[in-house]
């Protein structure tokens, strides 16, 4: 029986790779992979690419990356299931790594650099943040989370709430979040073609911004230092130099 | 004026480093790094070593590291700042940032795999935690954080909590957290000293539970999966295997 390596390849960006998954996706035999994994990291594996996507909330998919995991576990000395982001985050890993050990399939969990950071934004700052949190926009099903734990928190970094995004905000400003509250989209975070969209909770509402899935959104003052103060600063230190 | 890249080095393990992060510190002139950076990874660093590091809430000593990042700034082509962990959660990077860029100092973040996933639980798992949420037990200065906005999310990771384990425990208890909630302390996470200890709410709000600092505090369902669940389900495999 191989040994399945469940490894995180980061936020997209093939120098974020850990050089534990860089070496691990060199030498691996066979690689599992999402379709959240960037293309340029594929192009690094040498070995055999197996495509075991699925779209949000196909919760159903996920017992056939079951079998496939077993499948391969049994027929290859190693295995590496590569992940966006990292696998304990959202990324069912866990899951995963039951189903496999009760099938008496040894089992590694290689951490990414989670796809939450990929905004660049801090998550935590001074005097606006002294905590943050993250939640689904979709639940393993297709279901509607539950927002009111996550309504209070400084930061809320929101996954897969793209197509949700109207419902989300609305529910969030029921739940007491301020309408003039900043927030970002990041479409394809940590790529070439990355492209961010700042709008307020209430615009969202409102069903006025446009965005295309996969998306990170981020709500919360560290938006407001990391664009508009961030943005001013730049500029002065041109003036100044120039 | 040389470029400084704020460089998360991950939980501790070598390999656990970025491909860029690695890079950059194989090249730096000059590495100023925090109390939280492990040995290991130090000693890759061919170049000059300066610690800067700061116990927990000495919030006076950041404005030392910024008069030192500067001064190194103005006499190095670069200079890499390493952080424990991700420079954006809980390691004041975005301060670094703003500090720098309002002193014309270029500046690049490279991500790192978070101390959060250091104790190798999945922070999200299916049926049990739909998100989750971080939070300090020292903010900036040494003052109290307001639990209330994170008392009921369902998986809740405290970073530098353990000198004040008995008062979050005892306010989580207030905020209406479950006694028997099972929580996890693992000292020193992804080091060879790792030291996992688990007790509920209930013990850590006795003072019944020995903890030494570092260590992550992770609260909450997940924590039960991936220690009774996954003990069981490896004593029942070899018990099959062997």
């Amino acid at each position: 029986m191989g040994r399945v390596y469940l490894v995180g390849a980061g936020p997209g960006d093939p120098e974020l790779l850990t050089l534990k998954a860089y070496r691990l996706l060199k030498e691996a035999p066979v690689v599992l992979y999402d379709r959240l994994v960037d293309g340029r990291i594929l192009d690094l594996v040498p070995g055999e690419k197996v495509y075991v996507g699925k779209g949000e909330g196909e919760g159903e998919k996920q017992e056939e990356i079951h079998r496939l995991l077993l499948r391969y576990a049994r027929t290859h000395p190693y295995v590496v299931r590569l992940k966006g982001g990292d696998p304990f985050v959202f990324g069912r890993g866990g899951e995963e790594v039951l189903f496999l050990l009760r099938h008496g399939v040894p089992v590694e969990v290689v951490p990414g650099v989670t796809s939450l950071l990929a905004a660049g934004l801090p998550l935590t700052h001074r005097g606006l943040a002294h905590g943050f949190a993250a939640v689904a926009g979709v639940l393993e099903g297709g279901g509607y989370p539950d927002l009111k734990p996550f309504a209070q928190v400084p930061t809320l970094v929101v996954l897969m709430g793209v197509k949700r995004r109207v419902w989300i905000a609305q529910e969030l400003l029921r739940l007491g979040r301020s309408p003039l509250e900043p927030t970002l989209f990041v479409e394809r975070a940590s790529t070439p073609r990355e492209r961010r969209i700042p709008a307020s909770l209430w615009e969202v509402a409102e069903g006025r911004v446009a965005v295309e899935a996969p998306a990170l959104w981020i709500l919360g003052e560290v938006v407001r230092v990391f664009t508009e103060a961030k943005e001013r600063l730049v500029q002065e230190a041109l003036a100044l130099g120039g």
